[in-house]
């Protein structure tokens, strides 16, 4: 096994942060690594924190860090910055806000770009992850701004996933939490002391009563079944639901974190209850590898097919020759 | 050719509304319409509008679709929902704060959801443009809320990219600028009778002057390379350079709407030089042949590999036997 991984696994930080450095750069020989790492992994609870600009969640993740390093936990938090896929610049204000935590051996902070596309982007963090699982940590937070796929990349990774919502944030943040509140295993209501925060809890209630969010694994399972995948049997009546409770919280004063606490273990006790935990886990397992079998096939492609024939298909497209989707046709029919 | 193409190319509003559902939905016999459709595109300018909630994006391509029909060109108005991948809600609020085109049959305005995943919108969104295009609107609007993807996706699909921004949205939101700032060919500041609105034309020009984006056609040939596309040649040092100019709004009032517009000329102007907007769409090309032959390459996949296979990798993964990516090399080595 490689030395590093060595060292990673006997929970040397340097070697933790060469490797997630690697992963960031999806490095050549990663591969192997990771290859290593794999039975180390799925140890630690996984929890996605979402949510609109503006509802506080690098403060939320710094109270909740926080209070699982009073429990004892130690805590691993990866700030996903999906904004910018082309430079990729990470997110310096989150490292800031989240300096309060910086000197605690039992805390890592990592913010993660891309140098490449979303794609890059959502295997780069499955890949962190899994590093940090493979460290030792006990929870992971995995934070992202925006809305999107970033979310639903989330929601394929976390084992709890939080949106965060706040009072006073306007209409067109309305509209994006209509798409994410479908996402949410746990709703907190963050700025909870300011006015208006009574209106956000009852909108988020009336949302949910009218969405039917139902529990995330049945989200997971739907995006499979758009992508394609099989279906695991029905879902089963007998089955419990998992209504997404709506926490309010004041993470800037630490109120309402223990509630929170409180909420996440409720949640990982129905996972853990009637093999939830390992359908979802199976689910996002199933997503993942097509994710990875797409990427493997193009580039498979890419070695059979001369770069002059797709050079040929752009150019008869450019001038309206031939449509994209026949164009696809006439590609593949030219593979060896 | 196809009845309902013919009625749309003779610019029948109730074709294009069925042909614009038969893209959202990517109903079977799609691929032939669009072929179809195909040689009658290319004519529409499309405009990209994007930027963080509440930058007043919709009053802002409300007021720019007016003023477009007094000069009198007709517009289409593509609003794009990225934020409910999984129930394909369109944004309400879009089409009600635009009311105020309804009545005028030179305006045509579509929200556009998706009931599958996001790179499903992303095929839907070109399918859309297209449509729009060969109905023989002069100028095609697409909206989009939020950060990642969808920002990719319009930089990836319209001609010209108006990024927005607003005085007075605070930090987190700044955060999420720094992303699509590359993707600007316009920045617009909107909201500019509003307190504030200097400092936020003081830190776009910091952010430009720190980012260099550049024109945005660099952007995309970045994309390009990232997507392994092969490069189209250096980038010639006596090109001209594109810098985005900040453009101040207040679309509400309907100021500085003609400097917008005279902006978009500018750029169009720029593009139809130095053969660069010949290089754009070639790269936009690319990148779409790339996106649609992953698709397909993984439809073939799922016919050639028996539905037990892939159930039987799952299982391993979960186990920890095998790691996701060894899981792809073991799939793909039983193609038969």
């Amino acid at each position: 096994m490689n030395d590093q991984v060595e060292q990673l696994l006997g929970g040397n930080r340097r070697a933790l942060a060469r490797l997630l450095t690697a992963v960031e750069n999806q490095v050549v020989g990663l591969g192997e690594i990771l290859s290593d790492i794999f039975p180390h992994t799925g140890r630690a609870w996984v929890i996605g924190v979402t949510g609109a600009p503006g509802t506080g969640k690098s403060t939320l993740v710094t109270a909740l860090a926080k209070a699982y390093r009073a429990l004892g936990k130690t805590v691993a938090i990866i700030a996903v910055d999906p904004t910018s896929p082309f430079s990729g610049g990470a997110i310096l204000g989150d490292r800031i806000r989240m300096r309060d935590l910086s000197g605690d051996s039992g805390v890592f902070i990592r913010s993660m770009a891309t140098r490449g596309n979303l794609g890059g982007l959502s295997r780069a963090t499955r890949d962190a992850i899994r590093v940090m699982d493979a460290a030792g940590f006990d929870i992971i937070i995995v934070e992202t701004v925006g809305a999107g796929q970033s979310e639903v990349d989330i929601a394929l990774a976390a084992k709890t996933t939080l949106v965060v919502d706040a009072p006073g944030l306007g209409d067109d943040v309305q509209a994006i939490k209509a798409g994410i509140l479908e996402i949410a295993d746990i709703l907190v209501v963050n700025k909870a002391d300011r006015p208006g925060a009574k209106n956000t809890v009852r909108s988020l209630k009336t949302m949910l009563e009218l969405g039917h969010p139902g529990s995330r694994s049945q989200v997971v399972a739907h995006h499979g079944q758009l992508l394609q995948v099989e279906s695991k049997g029905e879902v089963e009546h007998h089955e419990e639901m998992w209504i997404p409770p709506i926490v309010e919280t004041a993470a800037s004063e630490g109120k309402g974190i223990d509630e929170l606490i409180e909420s996440i273990n409720r949640h990982i006790h129905f996972l853990a209850n009637d093999e939830a935990l390992v359908k979802l886990e199976s689910q996002q397992i199933e997503i993942e590898l097509y994710d990875r079998l797409r990427d493997a096939l193009m580039a498979q492609l890419l070695q059979k097919i001369p770069g002059n024939v797709f050079a040929d298909v752009i150019g008869r497209i450019q001038a309206r020759e031939i449509d994209p989707e026949s164009a696809v046709e006439a590609v593949l029919a030219k593979v060896p």
